[in-house]
C-alpha cells in the first residue's frame, strides 16, 4: 500500500510563530490567540479537515540575544506574547472528537511529578487523543526565567531528560497496573491494593517517592515526538521518540539523518517501523496554479526576514560580528562549539547572507505552490523519493491555510490513497500514527517498569 | 440591602473528595470524574443553577499518615486518584460564558514563572472568571513527590509562598503596562517597545528574570482565595487574599476569626469590605421537609466515617496511640506544637472520639436539611447572625446536590433578594464578588508593581 500522509497542523499560541510579519495581513486572525475562540474555532477547521493532529509549539523564554533585547522580538509580536498550550489542548479537547494534539513541554525546568499528572489528566480529557512534544529549551531567558544564571549546557540538558523521562516511564506504566481501577461500589473498592506502589525514584536530579496520583489513561504514555538534530538529541530520539519533527536539511542530508536515527533505534531493540519523520512543510494552494501563485507571493509581501533573522539568532549574536564573516566564524569567536556540532545552521554563509537567507530557507525544502494536483503530486514525491511520513503544516493565515488544505488537497489526497479517508471512531492518536496500540509495544523502554518491574 | 450570598460548587477531580463513602451511590456520578463530560456538564449545571463559581481543591500527593500507608485511602478512592484542576477550567471554560472558577495550587513546589503564565492563561481563556485558591501543601507525601525528605515546616512555607505571590505580582501587575499591546497591523507593532519589562526578581527563595510572557488579561490577578486557619495563614490572608475559606469553628469561634482577619487586614491598609468569608456548607433540600430528611438519611447510609478519619490524620498517627488519649497528648507525644498552635482539630477529644466524630464535625455546622423555605430560612441566618458571605456547597451526589440548590433553593433566595437574579454579562469574577474590578484595587500590595514601579 501506498504511504500515507501524517498532517499536523503547526501552531503556537502566540502572534508571530514562525510565518513572521504574517500576522499583519488584515484578515488574518492571529491577534485573537489568547481568545477561546480562536483555540475552538481552530481545531473544528483541523478535525472538518481530517488533520491527524494540532501539533503546539512553545517557549517558555523571550528570545533575547539579538542586539541583546527583547524588545525587537516583542515589538514584532514574534514569540512573545504567548500563553500555555497545555490548557489549550484541554479546551479543545471539549469541542471535538477526533483530531489529536501533540503539545511542547521542556524536560529542563519543571518537576516531573506535575508534568506527569498534567499528561495524563489530557490523555484522560482527550481519550487518549494527546502527544507530548520533547523538548530542551534552548532560550537563555528561560533559564534565567527559572533561576538560573544561563542555559544549562546542551548535553548536561539531554542528561537531565534522560533521568526526567524515566521517572515519567515509572509514574505512567510503572506505578499503577491495568486492573488496580475496580470502582466495585457493591464492595466500596475504587483502587485494589497491591496493584498500586510507590516508585521511590532516586537518582541525580530527581527524587520522586510516588505513587503516581492519575489512574491509567488509555495511552498512558502520550505519543512521543521529538525534534532535534544534535548528536545527543538523536541519541535521546533513538531511544524514546515515536514522531521525529526533522530538521529541513539539505537533498541527501535528511534521509542520511533519518536513516542513522532508524538505525540507532534499531540498535536500541526498536524496529524500523517504530519512528515516524515528518518535516515542516508550507502549501499554499488553491483551484488553479496561477491563484495558488498570485496568493503566495501575496502572503510573501507581509514577510519580515529580519523576524526570522531575530527569530534564528538564538546561537549567537549577530549584530557584534562583520557581516562578512561566516556563520562558522562568528560562532567559533562565541566559543559554541557546541552549537556548531549540533549542526543545523548554514556555517558555511556569511553573516549577512544568513541574515537575508533565513527566512526563504524556512519555504525552500518542503514548499508547494500551485493547484490541488499539483501540490499532491509534489507531496507524493515527498513520501516517496525524500522518504518523510508527514508534516507539520506551516500556517501563512489563520484559518485559511487549514481550511484550504482540508477542502482542496485533502481530498485529492484521499482519491490517490494517500491519506486516510475518515477518522477511525475511538482511536487514540499512537493507533491513528501506527495502526497499533493504544499502549507503547514491549520493546520500547517505557515498557520495562510494567507490573512494578524494574523500579 | 440584605446580603446576598456567594454560591461555590465544592469539587475534586477525584471519587472520593470530602464526602467519604459517598460515591457507592449506585446513581453517582463520580467514578466519571477522569471523563471531560463529567467536567463539561457540571459546569452546566452549574451555570444553570446560578452559582458564582466551581471551587475545586487539589492535592500532589496520597494521605499515607493514617497506617504509614496510602493505602487505606487508595482503597477507598479518597483523594486519590485524581487529576489535575488547572486542565479542567480550560475545558469547562470552552462549554460556558458566565459561571468563575477557583482552583487550587500550592506555592510550595513549582516556579513561579510557569504558574503565573498558566494563571494569566486561563484568565484569558475565562474572560476574567477565574481565582487562585492558594495553599501551602500540608501532605507529607507531596513534599516527597517533589524531591524533598518530608514536609517544609509550616512557617516556612507561608515564607516562601509569601515570596512566590510577589514574584506572581510583579509578573502580573508590573511587567506590562495597559497600553503595552497595539496589535497595529498598518506599522507592524504588537507590543510597544517601552511598555514590557523584565522583573528581574532576586529573592531567598526565587530569581526571576522576566520579562512575563501573557500580555494583559483582564483580571490580570486571578481573584484570590485562601482556606488557612493557622497564625501564619491568617497574616497572609489578611494582606493578600480577597475570599477566605473558614474553618469549620464553634459557635462564636468563626466570627472572631473573621473579625480578626478583617481588622488585620485593615492594619494593612486595605478595607474591611475588600475581604469575604466563605464557609463549607450541606444543603439536602427537597419540596418537603420530609423528602429532605429522607433524601438526607438515604445518603448517610453510605457514609464512611473511618474514611473521614483517614483524611484527617496527616497531622499525626492515630493508630499508634491508645485510644483514651486525648488528641491534644497524642500530638504532644508526636512532637507536633505546631498542628496545635495551628488550631482548627478538636484537641479536648480522645482520639478514640475524634475517629468517630469527624465525620459529623464536617455536617454539624452549616448543614441544612429541608424545603425551600426552611434551607432559605437557616442560610439567611448564616448571613445575617454567623456573619459569613458565601458557602462552598459541599457535594452529597454528582449532580443532584448540585442540580436540586439551582432549581429548589436559588429560586427561594433570589424572591427574597439573597441571590443575584442573573449573570452580569461579560463580568469578571473579581466584579461578581465585588461589584468593582476587574483589576484589584489600589490599596492591596500587589497593585505597587504597576506601570513597573518598585520592581
Amino acid at each position: 500500500m501506498a504511504k500515507q500522509l501524517i498532517v499536523n497542523l503547526f501552531e503556537m499560541a502566540t502572534p508571530g510563530h514562525i510565518t513572521h510579519g504574517l500576522w499583519r495581513q488584515p484578515d488574518n486572525q492571529r491577534e485573537r490567540y489568547a481568545d477561546i475562540s480562536y483555540w475552538t474555532e481552530l481545531a473544528q477547521v483541523a478535525e472538518a479537515a481530517g488533520f491527524d493532529a494540532i501539533f503546539l509549539a512553545d517557549v517558555v523564554g523571550a528570545y533575547d540575544v539579538y542586539d541583546d533585547s527583547f524588545e525587537p522580538a516583542l515589538e514584532r509580536g514574534l514569540q512573545i506574547p504567548n500563553i500555555d498550550p497545555l490548557l489549550l489542548v484541554a479546551a479543545m479537547a471539549a469541542v471535538t472528537e477526533h483530531v489529536g494534539f501533540g503539545v511542547t513541554f521542556s524536560t529542563t525546568y519543571e518537576p516531573p511529578f506535575a508534568f506527569a499528572r498534567r499528561m495524563a489528566t489530557l490523555d484522560h480529557l482527550t481519550r487518549g487523543r494527546v502527544g507530548w512534544n520533547i523538548v530542551t529549551s534552548y532560550l537563555p531567558n528561560a533559564a534565567r526565567n527559572f533561576g538560573l544564571d544561563d542555559q544549562i549546557p546542551h548535553d548536561t540538558r539531554y542528561e537531565i531528560a534522560a533521568e526526567y523521562i524515566d521517572v515519567l516511564y515509572k509514574l505512567w506504566e510503572g506505578s499503577w497496573d491495568d486492573d488496580a481501577v475496580v470502582a466495585d461500589k457493591e464492595v466500596g473498592t475504587y483502587s485494589r491494593v497491591g496493584a498500586v506502589r510507590a516508585i521511590d525514584h532516586v537518582g541525580t536530579h530527581f527524587r520522586v517517592k510516588g505513587p503516581h496520583l492519575s489512574e491509567p489513561s488509555r495511552q498512558r504514555v502520550p505519543l512521543l515526538f521529538q525534534a532535534s538534530a544534535s548528536k545527543a538529541g538523536i541519541a535521546f530520539a533513538a531511544q524514546h521518540a515515536e514522531v521525529l519533527f526533522t530538521a529541513d536539511r539539505p537533498p541527501g542530508a535528511l534521509e542520511r539523518n533519518i536513516a542513522a536515527i532508524r538505525d540507532e533505534s534499531v540498535r536500541r531493540g526498536r524496529l524500523p517501523e517504530d519512528t515516524r519523520y515528518v518535516v515542516m512543510a508550507t502549501v499554499i494552494v488553491a483551484p488553479t496554479e496561477e491563484e495558488a501563485r498570485a496568493k503566495y507571493e501575496g502572503y510573501r509581501t507581509f514577510r519580515d526576514p529580519e523576524g526570522a533573522f531575530i527569530h534564528m539568532s538564538v546561537p549567537f549574536h549577530p549584530l557584534q560580528h562583520p557581516a562578512d564573516i561566516t556563520v562558522r566564524e562568528a560562532l567559533e569567536r562565541e566559543g559554541r562549539q557546541d552549537v556548531i556540532d549540533a549542526g543545523g545552521l548554514p556555517l558555511h554563509l556569511t553573516v549577512g547572507q544568513f541574515a537575508g537567507a533565513v527566512d526563504e530557507a524556512w519555504d525552500s525544502r518542503f514548499l508547494a505552490v500551485g493547484s490541488p494536483e499539483q501540490v499532491a503530486d509534489t507531496i507524493e514525491r515527498w513520501l516517496d523519493v525524500d522518504g518523510i511520513d508527514g508534516i507539520n503544516l506551516r500556517q501563512y493565515h489563520s484559518f485559511d491555510t487549514a481550511r484550504d488544505f482540508g477542502e482542496l488537497v485533502v481530498p485529492e489526497l484521499r482519491r490517490r490513497g494517500r491519506m486516510r479517508v475518515a477518522y477511525t471512531p475511538g482511536e487514540t492518536l499512537r493507533e491513528r500514527i501506527f495502526g497499533e496500540g493504544p499502549r507503547l509495544p514491549e520493546r520500547h523502554p517505557a515498557a520495562r517498569y510494567r507490573g512494578g518491574a524494574n523500579l
